[in-house]
């Protein structure tokens, strides 16, 4: 998984007909610091994420099993919201 | 998933058994902006995109299962058209 | 999917048991202008490609159901001959 | 598998729900000269690995499978922790 | 699959229980002229390959296959070892 911030959302009307309904979310990559690197992905979001928010998603087939219908062909879903992040050592 | 502008169509006649009919289009990646990044990838279209407009593909195994023989080795699909894409925040 | 340039062969004696009469192409990954980009990979060919041709190709786990035996531990295979690209529009 | 060493833990209270009880790590990928590249992961740790020990952990569907439910959608774990690298040759 | 050069073996005691007896090495990634790039990965050898020798690896889920127990949650194995590369073409 991966620390991602959440900067938006993706408003879509023509899909692949599984999509009805899942909320897809904009998410910038984040290193510990917080500071964002590469470029933005489209996640699905189960748990009430909002904007600004600090999440961990992941970008595998496993994504898919987050949703009702899990043969759903997904393949990133935001997982969790951090609370904190206790970074000890950085090499 | 990942944003992408469909930039133009791939012409195939000799390829694997299964890929008879299928419509491949090439896909150039970009960012909230809307900037193109990295290098395009070669995606199946199942939802009748256009030359031109900005949509959200995968790349996982999991995109097989938008055709209708879902155990198609395909690694790359167009999911949905983006109408909008509401970025509140970039960290 | 990728677009690549077959750049040539692999030679190899001792392997996994599986991989036994699979032909392994040496595939060079192009962008759109047929330009080279990051590095060559390792990919069966069920097609009968040939080294110079413009092909598109898998490096997912999909990539394994071209072969007879589909639980073949593959991850890249030749997809398709690209006859034609039809490049409309590059943001 | 790639090297990474433990630089701390994530703490999460809203998560999916078969993510209840997983010990979260962050992870920076490290070289065979254990200097750090690339942007840290988050890693579920089954194995009772420490901050600041270097580990060996994987980034694919596979990881899910240390887990007592081998369903979860995980895409990360520590597979198990390096005594000695033993470094032979480097081109 | 990529190609890669063994510079090492890792050594590791503590792990998950289905590693036990598996030998581990450390592969530089190479490319077609034999010159590193990237980072070592840590893949799995069932066909005795040595430090020094030029193979071929995946770093897919479907690298598991090449163990007894195919379920094993590996996700990188060595496949062949290279014989020789006949390349005929660079663009």
């Amino acid at each position: 998984m991966k620390l991602g911030k959440v900067i938006g959302r993706v408003v879509s009307t023509r899909k692949i007909e599984s999509f009805e309904g899942i909320k897809l979310l904009l998410v910038q990559p984040v290193d510990e610091n917080l500071l964002p690197y590469g470029d933005p992905i489209v996640a699905a979001d189960t748990i009430q994420s909002g904007v600004g928010q600090l999440i961990y998603y992941e970008t595998s087939k496993e994504a898919g099993r987050v949703l009702p219908y899990t043969m759903n062909p997904l393949d990133a879903a935001i997982m969790g919201i951090v609370d904190n992040l206790n970074i000890e050592e950085k090499q």
